[in-house]
């Protein structure tokens, strides 16, 4: 795999955040193995119709030729790739799927988008996932009077995964009580928190709001929250909160003044299937959460446009929220021939930009949402496509029976190493760089089993690694740290086992307190390339560059022993290891690289920068 | 490659044309060969979100389970895929690319659609191709003046290449000179007739008109076209003209009302770059031609919108146009941030639907152009991406030194025929299958060298063969089939050499007029699905699959002897030889069935139906 690279970091691109109409210098390296080169080509697609510039060779460095053109940014998002000509005359065409010999689809072109910058926060973000009434329960919420729904639940109780209690088990986690494991979240390098929804609803998981203005008093009402966000910042993290755009609840003001009641101005709100408005569209036909009708410019003007509106109004103070992580992104603003989902995203970033712009919007996309994510809205994308289900396909047990995303196979399809790469790079390509950043990449989340149900032993600290170093955010769901399992999404709600932490509890913990702080250490983890060196059925290799430093990883699933050229892994210079029990011997002259370790592992070595001519 | 398989064509799609809300029958087959399976879903994927629904087994037959399940059509377009668990576990998706171990993106997704069906004769058709002024001269052209910018040219003059030839070059060929070879164009199966442009403008081609009302006089006016489309409907063909949405010619009365005089109604028509408006917009620089700003209202209402339009009154008495290819389709609406390619597309049909829905849309869309053809507007592609291009790859001469496409390889690309299939079936899966029965499969057109001109020895019937039997409208550019060649775009438009052909020419003309007619004599080329059993590096085999019969195709550019599972070729009935020098031999049992031929060579065999349960 010592192929012509490009990405979209800084070594390969001029301005990730171009306007329109701006020039962009882009960079291919060609390794001086792959043969003469007679000619490179950067092709943009300005109005859907081809056009090649020519690359100038700018110099050599390390083993490779650096090749530069200038793409035009003619559209606002602009697709381009190179075309590499040989001295034989054999043609090949390089674009976010790697090196082919057959022309390409303008889908997986590599992409420079106009829309502005995310905070750089957020690549650089470790961030933690909290479902508020199973983190932490403050002294507080002893005195709180439970509602009618809610099933009162010890705190080591099971979770009950069947209704009733599968949504109205009442733990009582609050807000305070996150504020009182702050500590906890910062030894495992967290820098962002991102809670689930916090208003009031009439179930555990609050996805089925009743009330947009304000915080849950079951998690300590509005003045919790204040303190939570000042104590987060106070540390210098930042913390998002959960959206519903695709729904309410069926609790909600809006659907309460609307339901039938056909001259209620909320009417337009929703989706109703009959004329007394008494029949209506609810997500996957769940009654208690009335889809939203985007076509209501009211409803856009209380939920998501201007800075009085929902959206806007958490961001200031007194609440300063540092962003949205937007629930169902995918199907919002989606029905029959509707399809409002672009107003809706770049209305909500708009809002966003208009109160602070230093705030990160995310959207939860499961499966392929690149054609959603390209800048002009979600800037990154709770998917599971890209990361997570690839992932599990490697690290879990072979064929293991599980819930498994909705996906009715019974059992995790199993992946080899290669076949983890490729489909991780093949969902990835469709995303700009700069979305990429923003992707969530998780082992789970609370909606899934928990990966360690039937990973395959020793593949946690492999599977962190990987998170921890690939291209995204790493994202912790609360209890992963501590090696929690979970048979399906509900199971894995377990409330938190403080003060009852196993040994092997707090080996994982251990494990994800050394790994996940590695991301704020490294500039190349955070801004760097990734390029991949080798992806077999049991071993990954690849290295995340940067021009002040890179890191080599090695993720394996069983004992491994290869051999690579020392240009492509190197370039020159020595290696320091990181982290993890693999070995690396660096020959002398055509003799390569030797990478080896005994058994399932993760290991990372720092290496010197990118030298660039 | 003996797979699953699903495609578009009735024997696996109950109604490829249905209404918002229908469901659908869709079938899939597994071969027996492929292991037990466990269950089969098809996944669609309405609003973004992934839904399986099981597919039932409804029996066997010729080696063959057949699955089905009921998709509902939820959005205007409505992606599905499937899944196949086995009863080992293991898990496949097939799409429109073929079957996956691991999961796939939803572009390539097979697709239904809601828009109105296009007239059946579209997938019927054998398109012809001519180029007004060099496809023959009527002895009315003797009497007609040349403008000023026209260089008059004896028809057995040389094309000249360079400007001012090169545009302005004029052969005189004319209305009445098509009429005079219809029985030409019938000796060789052609159904439709499309013609580029016959409005006037300044140069040769007609790709600047200087006015859409009425047919330039040049050409013998508005009665030498009523002339033509009257002796095309009485043999009962068909004929299309061509229209330039992206631009007019500087000569055209809107742009010359328009510029320098920002005041006129015709200013809006129109991007601007100076006050004055003196400076503008035009395609790709090219100043004689000003690029259409489709914002406004105006211009779409004489142009293209209802059936007074220009797009309108074409299509009626006294002219009646079957329907139009539409140049730069691609770009069409596209500039800057501003993109009205879809409200375009989709007012041109509609305007089309109110005057006569039994007329035909296609766009041109040299490269990628799925997205642009999910059925809302163009109701087919004249791309040279998933056809024309692969098959110059294939069966040119290695490397030969050629324009191309306008991608600077300096040769023609060498491909596989693994390649070959691989790059035909990438490109063609983003198009739903009723888009692909409408596009172009060329060898060539005006704006390209002769396919012919590189041709390997003895490709030309390998070539038409593909043409005439793949999933799409074969197009002869004329002149083609007397065996032209031609360097590139505009040595391709020589005059057609009427009255003296030359022996060879004779050959090639025997070629097409014995393989072009058999599109209109077998179903399965036109309505059939397309199964593939063999993509080699010197020989591709497949199937055109009907319930009523099938034809088995082998394309080759080397002898070649192989042998393929009886079942997946034959499915247990006997083959009728139909064309070509090809050998086939069915063994008994196991044995298969072999293929083989002695060179290069197009094959066809006559099939008995697929019997489905």
């Amino acid at each position: 795999m010592h192929h012509p690279h490009h990405d979209g970091s800084p070594l390969h691109v001029s301005n990730p955040y171009p306007r329109l109409g701006e020039t962009v210098t882009v960079r291919l390296r060609v390794p001086h193995g792959f043969g003469e080169v007679k000619s490179v080509f950067a092709r943009s697609n300005p109005d859907h119709e081809p056009k090649f510039v020519p690359a100038q060779l700018v110099g050599s460095a390390a083993g490779w030729d650096w090749w530069e053109a200038e793409v035009e940014v003619e559209n606002p998002v602009q697709p381009y790739r190179w075309l590499v000509v040989r001295a034989d005359d054999a043609a090949f065409w390089i674009n976010a799927t790697g090196v082919h010999e057959t022309e390409t689809r303008d889908a997986e072109d590599f992409k420079l988008a106009i829309y502005p910058e995310p905070p750089h926060w957020l690549r650089e973000s470790v961030m933690y996932q909290i479902f508020p009434d199973r983190f932490a329960r403050s002294d507080a919420a002893n005195d709180r009077a439970l509602p009618e729904w809610a099933i009162a639940a010890r705190w080591d109780e099971r979770v009950d995964v069947l209704p009733p209690g599968r949504s109205r088990q009442f733990y009582g986690g609050d807000l305070d009580g996150v504020i009182e494991h702050l500590d906890h979240l910062q030894s495992l390098g967290v820098t962002v928190v991102y809670l689930t929804p916090f208003f009031a609803g009439r179930s555990n998981h609050r996805y089925d709001a009743s009330d947009f203005n304000h915080v849950d008093p079951l998690l300590g009402g509005d003045e919790a929250l204040i303190r939570l966000v000042e104590a987060v910042h106070a540390r210098g993290m930042r913390i998002i909160g959960d959206l519903t755009t695709n729904h309410c609840g069926a609790g909600h003001e809006w659907f309460q003044a609307a339901y039938g009641n056909p001259e209620a101005p909320e009417s337009e709100f929703f989706y109703w299937l009959n004329d007394e408005h008494t029949e209506y569209v609810g997500w996957f036909g769940v009654k208690s959460l009335p889809k939203f009708n985007w076509g209501s410019k009211e409803l856009r003007r209380r939920f998501i446009e201007g800075t009085e509106s929902v959206v806007g109004r958490w961001l200031k103070h007194p609440f300063n929220l540092d962003g949205w992580r937007i629930d169902v992104a995918n199907m919002t603003g989606r029905y029959l021939a509707d399809d409002f989902n672009a107003e809706v995203r770049q209305t909500v970033r708009r809002t966003m930009d208009e109160v602070n712009p230093d705030t990160i919007l995310l959207g939860e996309h499961t499966n392929d949402g690149a054609a959603d994510f390209q800048g002009d809205g979600w800037q990154g994308a709770m998917t599971y496509a890209n990361f997570t289900r690839p992932l599990w396909g490697w690290l879990s047990e072979p064929n293991a029976p599980s819930s498994y995303f909705g996906q009715p196979t019974g059992v995790i399809p199993s992946y080899t190493g290669r076949q983890f790469f490729e489909a991780h790079r093949h969902f990835s390509a469709g995303f700009p760089w700069r979305s990429r950043l923003g992707n969530m990449n998780a082992l789970d989340t609370h909606d899934v089993p928990r990966f360690a149900t039937n990973a395959r032993a020793g593949a946690l600290p492999v599977a962190v690694g990987l998170a921890a170093t690939f291209v995204g955010m790493p994202v912790i769901w609360s209890g992963d740290e501590f090696g929690l399992v979970g048979e399906d999404g509900e199971a894995s709600r377990e409330p938190m086992p403080w003060g009852r932490v196993t040994p092997q509890g707090e080996e994982v913990l251990a494990m994800y307190r050394e790994l996940m702080p590695r991301r704020g250490e490294h500039v190349a983890l955070t801004d760097g390339g990734m390029r991949w060196l080798h992806a077999g059925d049991d071993v990954l290799v690849y290295v995340r560059e940067h021009a002040e430093e890179s890191v080599l990883c090695v993720a394996s699933r069983a004992p491994y022993r290869l051999r690579l050229a020392a240009d492509a892994v190197l370039g020159g210079g020595r290696a320091e290891l990181l982290f993890g029990p693999g070995r690396l011997v660096a020959g002398d002259g055509e003799a390569g690289v030797e990478l080896a370790a005994d058994g399932i592992s993760f290991t990372m070595w720092k290496l010197p920068g990118v030298v660039a001519p």
